[in-house]
This record gives C-alpha cells, structure tokens and sequence, in this order.
C-alpha cells in the first residue's frame, strides 16, 4: 500500500486555507474590476520555443518540461554527449508557464486584432518553477497580475497606485508603496559619467546605512571608480529628506536629459497621488530596483508596516514586452501581488474576517426519517434566502451532529424531534452562547436572518 | 521572430470568454456553498506513483508526465529494450492531474486526521489529459466536482439533486435529469443467470429503439446466453411507463437481495424527490451506466432538453475510492459538472446574461489634463459605490474614446470640458440610446446609480 504524498515543493489546501486564499483572491478580484480591469487566462503549458530564453539561462533551468507523449524517445540519441538541456529539448515541447508575464506578451501579440487597446487586463493563475524549495518558496504557486498595455500616461500609474491602496486597504493591512524611476536612476549613473554603474548605485544607496558611507566609497574605489565621480555622488548618497524634497535636490543635480524625464514622471505621479486621498504611504525610495532590465519608467513595490516580510506587491513600467513576439513599441504597466505572502501577513496579524461569507451558517440535526423529511421542506426555505445551510445525513447521536456544527464554526443548529413536529416548530440553538429557543416554523427564516445580522 | 502559437489541444481566453465562464463557475460555487460543501485545492502536479494504474492503461497513456530536473538522463540506460512508457517512468516521477477524483482520494486519506467527517468538499480546477484533440476535446480543461464522503445516507443524493437542480435553474438550462442503480442492474443480471453480463444488457436496452427487439435478442444468443436467460430478459426490455411503473415492474420481477436493495434505493430517493419542488425532470433510466466499474449504488447523469449535446453532468455513489490509498470503507457520493459543454449550451441557447456584472459600467472620457484632474476625484466616489469605472488615460480624439465605450460595452461616458469644469456639472452620455444630459457633480453618482438599475 503506498502512503500518499505529494511532490516536494508543492501543497494541498484544506478547507480553511483555501477559504481564505479564496478571501484575498475575491478582494484583488473585486478592486481590478472596479478598475476596468478584464480577466483572461492562457494555458498551463506553453511552446518550450515560447519560454526558453526569456528568464536567462538560469531561468531555463528551472522550468518545468512536459515529456512529449507516445514514442518519445524514437530517434534520439542519448548517448551523443549531449547535455541535459538539450536532451530535454529533443523529447519535450512543452513547459509549464514560469510567469504570467511571458504569456501574456504572447497573447498580446497573438490577439493582437481581437484586443481593444488600451488592453487592460487582469490574470490570476498559478505558475510553477522547479526552484529548489524552502520555507515560503513553492514549485507551485498564483500570481496575481494586473496590467495596462498600449498607452504611455501616467495615470494608468496612478490607477495602479489606487489599486495597491483599495486591495490593502480592503485588507486592512498597512503598507508603505516606494516608488522609484528607472529613468532616474540611468540619470544619476549618467551624471556620475559611469552609466554602467546603474545597478551598484542603487545597491550602494541601499546599503548604505549598515555599512557607513566610507565603506561605500573604497567599494567604488576598489572598482576602479575615479574620485571626480565618486565626489560627484557624495550628495546623491548623503540626500535626506522626504519625497518633495528629494526630488528637489535631485533636480538640481541632474543635468541630462534621461534623469530630467524620470523626475517630471515622478513629479507628475506624486501630483496624481497627493491629490487622491490615500491611506497608502507613498514615498520615493532612490534604493528601488526590482528587475532594472525589465522596466523602463517607474518601478514599484509594496512593504507591510507592521511585519517583517519581504515585498507583497510589486511592478513597474515596461516599454518593449512584446518585442520578442514581434509586435515592437508597446508600452504597459503593471503589478503583481504575492498571495502567499499577503496570506503570511494577515495570518500573523491576525487580519482574516472571523467568519468567512462562505461558510455554512446552519446545521439541521438529523433525528430520523420523519424529522428528515419535516426538516426538508424549511432548508430549502433558507437556502432559498441565500443562506448557506446544511442538514446532518445520517440520524446519529445528537452529540455527534452538534461536534460537528462546533468543528465546523456553524453558527446556528435548528432541531426537530417530535413534539416539535407536532407543533409546527423548531427548537434554535446559537453556538455562541448556547442559547435555545422554540420558532415557529413559518418563522424559522426571519429568526435565522435576525441572528446572523 | 518567432510566430506566437500555443500547444494544441489548449486554449487562451479572451476577456469576453473568461467573463462568461466565470459566470459558470461562479454560479456552480454560489450553489455548493449554499448546501455547505467547502472548497479544497490540491497540485497540479502528483507523484506518478498516485496516478498510475487508476485509468487503466490507456489512462496511463494519456498521462502528461513531467521532466525529472536537472540531469534527468543520468544512469538511465535508453537502448536497454524497455518500453517508451517503462523508460518514460524512469525520467519522470511527477504528472499533471488526470482528475479530480484519485487527488481527492489521496487528499482524503492522506489528512483523514484533520478533515471533520462526513466531508463535503468541491473542487474547480484544470485536468489534463494527452488525448488526440478534437472539436469539443481538449488536452487541458476545468472539472468541477462535488462529493460527500463518509456517510451512506441517501439524503446526500437527494442533495445533489437538489444541487443540480439549483445550477441548472440559475443558469435557465432546461435539464432531465437520468438516475439509474448499478445495484438493480446487478440485480437484473443476477436475475437472468448472467451477472457478467451488466453492460451488455444496459447497451441492449440503449440501443432497442434503433436496432430493435429482434436484433438485440439475436446478438444475446450469438454471444451464447441460452434461450431462458433471453426469455428473462424480454419484460426488462420492453418494460414501459414512468419511473413509479418501472420500479414496480422491476419489484415484481427481480427476486434477489442485490436487485431489491437497488429499487428500495431508488424508492427513497424518488421519495425525497417527490417532496421537492424542483424545475428539474428527474426520470429513471435503465440504460445509464457511466464507468460502472467505479459506482456501487446510484448513478446521475444530466442532458440538456433543448440542445443536442452529450451529458453536461454526471456522477454517482462510490464505495470504496479511498481503498487504493489504504483506506477501506469509505463510502462517497458526487457529481461533476462540464464547464465546457455547460458553455457551449447558453451560448447556443443565447442565454448568458446581457451585461456581466463584472464589466465596466462607467467611462470619464479625457479631454486633457485639467479636465482629468477634475474627473479623478468622481471616479473615485464612483468606484467607492462600488461601480466599475475607468478613466481612458490619454487625451485623445472624442471618437476613439467613444469607440473604446462601444467596443467595451460599457453603458455609461461620462465627459467633462471647459464649460462643465466652469459649472461643476458632468454631461453624461447613455450609450443604449445615445441621449446625453448636464448633471451636477454631486449628483453624479446618484444619475448613474439611478440609470443602472
């Protein structure tokens, strides 16, 4: 007999998990369609052509491949010194999507007559990578991804922006949004007269207070960095202050055109952000990378105040996605949301509703066939007034039936033996505090409305 | 440049699609809640151990497996004579999900300590499956199935019925809905002498009105049953009349435990069902099979009246699912929704909904980037009551913008220029009729409340 188990890196969700997975699923859901934003979904597996070279090669490797079906094997040589990579590539096809990000630029392209641009789309479905897996990193997993493509405004940041603070606020969790700008930062490396620093900057403005500003500096030395450039930092390193104020000394600083472009952009989005009233702390932060090849504008990502967790959302501006596909020059936005860690979060601060809109909120006991069968009737009643009810299936010992109403946080438990039978009622009882009390039948509705407001 | 394609057998869904079968799913989930089965989710993929040999070996043929990562060929011996499948084994221990149901009995078995008993669990997720793709076949499609696990109570198959009863009225599909007994077709193979022969005599009786009573009688003395067994037989196959005279033909005839058993099952849940009102035509049907190996007492299956399309529904009661996975006697009842060919019948029957709920109702139209200021601060009430609202984010030609509405189908353009930002009003245009109207800005909400109603 084999004990069931399930491969490494993966998880099944029992009830309760899934119910409230399904609670921060719905709350993203709701916000996105309130933005305008439609779903789509493509497929688990993908054209390996499609995947392969699109996450460097170490993404490659952490793809999962379909083995092609029937003779899969005919007409290749495994003994020819081939490597593993390619071998796989001679007996699979297919791969199971790393990202939503990849099939959706395919889709944007393949679809490209039947989409009404500005595409603004939503896509929440899992994705799988054969990373080696630890506390909080799976094979399997669901990305929530929200994405504006083919217009170059601003507001749609803004509406991504409204999007962080409606989901987390909806949550109630509290988040700081940092912003940054990509173009800002190619700027500041443009200025320095070392545009190939771009990503050490940012590190070295990150690191700065662990390791003291003149560690940072001999890093740069060690680099084989001048010390004109490195001087011509030093303000870039040292600004304090808050986003207005950065934004000041940095236009006074930055005297190319690059650096210029991303402070207007920024300046305008903190225009649209000051205006709307939000409970989001949004703020500037110069150390904001995030996947620097990739975007091309402005770059965000979302902290919760009050856990230690790494980033629960994230995005940015893209100029080219759809390029590898052949369809140049479209420019999008997007964010993604982490649902295991916003579940990470609202489990330990203890955020999740007390009970879930989902659940059953009444048990019928069972006490035999002719109780069943008076039970009947007014369970289909309360069903019919959209109340999630259940009726025991089996007459067992009310003892049973009411561990079960327990186990199962059912918060109303409606019996009929015979006397009540014989009157046309229904003895009520509320879990909470215990409390019972003989209904009417014709009035068990009413009184099970009345409580569970 | 590669042309972007997707593996055959699998689909994209476009917003208009998806919306429509989130519709479905929804309206399916809505309704197992109601009757308070919970959701539960398991991998995608499974160890190869857990799916093999639970499909027979076409099955096992159609199983998607997955690349071993890393350097898979290692130690394998490809020239060694082994079978494609035998060698497929020895590079693969993972594979999508076949079903819903062996997961379902893993997860069962494998969390038998944390599961409140009797489990009622449903589960909405894609199966895959190598078959050759073909109109209304796919290699990747969603199953939604419901089962009740651990109680013999046949008030768990008047629920189903009373489940599928629900769907199919929310989603306004005229259903019959087929019961059969594997119990009394034993029974009736029992009583001509010829237990093995329980399928054959279901497909004689199927196929009676085509071929006729000659023919079928012909083809039992071919395959050597003698003249009294086909004697036995004749009053089960010309058996007429509704469900009650059949379960009275049939009482009278079968004279053995297992063929009583089934008809007194099958009184019960007719029994329940005549006591429910329900939309739902619920007839007996002697010729319902549906993988008899697998069910123990009823069996459903579900055909829409107006349109010619296999069963959109189907399942029945189970006695020992988990035994494969070390746990006897567990005795189960649930049935399986078909997303896909639910889809295609509203979409014949032109019966999905006008205006999805989900889908934009209000566009502000933009003129420019004071008039954008002006509007942002009303789509936010808007969006705050709840409404989907979008703002088109760049300033471009009237028409464009108004073409985006229509393309998108949303009802309410909301515009605002010099004139109306003067005189703190909105000029609201109905997309139905094309009338436009001057409202107060803080009227705004109230008028678009008030026109989608």
């Amino acid at each position: 007999m084999q004990k069931p188990s399930i491969p490494k890196g993966t998880r099944d969700f029992l009830p309760e998990v899934t119910v409230k997975r399904n609670y921060i699923f719905d709350t993203i859901k709701s916000v996105f369609k309130r933005y305008g934003f439609q779903p789509i979904e493509t497929p688990s597996m993908e054209n390996l052509d499609t995947l392969l070279g699109k996450y460097g090669d170490e993404g490659d490797m952490l793809l999962f491949r379909i083995l092609n079906s029937g003779d899969f094997a005919k007409d290749v040589d495994f003994n020819g010194g081939e490597s593993p990579e390619k071998l796989a590539s001679r007996i699979c096809d297919k791969g199971l999507r790393y990202d939503l990000t990849v099939p959706f630029a395919r889709f944007v392209v393949q679809y490209r007559d039947k989409i009404t641009f500005p595409f603004k789309r939503y896509q929440i479905q899992p994705v799988w990578r054969a990373d080696r897996p630890q506390r909080g990193r799976y094979r399997e997993f669901y990305q929530c991804d929200v994405d504006m493509i083919g217009s170059n405004s601003l507001l749609n940041e803004a509406e991504l922006v409204q999007i962080v603070d409606d989901v987390f606020s909806a949550l109630k969790i509290n988040v700081t949004l940092k912003i940054n700008n990509r173009k800002v930062l190619a700027g500041i490396a443009e200025y320095i007269g070392h545009p190939e620093l771009l990503t050490d900057i940012t590190v070295a403005i990150d690191k700065l207070d662990k390791i003291g500003l003149d560690t940072v500096n001999a890093e740069f030395a060690e680099k084989g960095i001048d010390s004109t450039s490195i001087a011509k930092l030093q303000p870039i390193l040292l600004m304090k202050g808050d986003t207005r104020q950065k934004l000041d000394n940095l236009k006074a600083l930055l005297d190319n055109e690059t650096g210029r472009r991303g402070i207007a952009e920024l300046e305008t989005l903190f225009g649209y952000i000051d205006m709307l009233d939000l409970k989001t702390t949004c703020e500037l932060d110069l150390t904001l990378a995030r996947g620097l090849n990739y975007y091309t504008g402005a770059i965000f990502e979302v902290k919760a105040k009050d856990v230690a967790i790494g980033s629960i959302c994230g995005g940015g501006r893209y100029d080219n996605l759809t390029g590898i596909f052949g369809l140049p020059d479209v420019s999008g936005v997007g964010i993604s949301f982490g649902a295991d860690r916003i579940y990470d979060v609202l489990t330990e601060l203890q955020l999740f509703p007390e009970t879930m809109s989902e659940s059953t909120k009444v048990l019928f006991a069972n006490f035999g066939s002719d109780e069943e069968r008076y039970s009947l009737k007014y369970l289909r009643q309360v069903r019919a007034h959209g109340i999630n009810a259940e009726l025991y299936p089996d007459s067992v010992k009310i003892q049973k039936q009411m561990k079960y109403a327990d186990q199962r946080h059912i918060p109303v438990v409606v019996m009929a033996g015979g006397q009540e039978m014989a009157d046309g009622t229904f003895t009520v009882k509320f879990m909470d505090d215990g409390a019972q009390e003989t209904v009417a039948a014709d009035r068990l509705v009413e009184k099970i409305i009345d409580k569970l407001k």
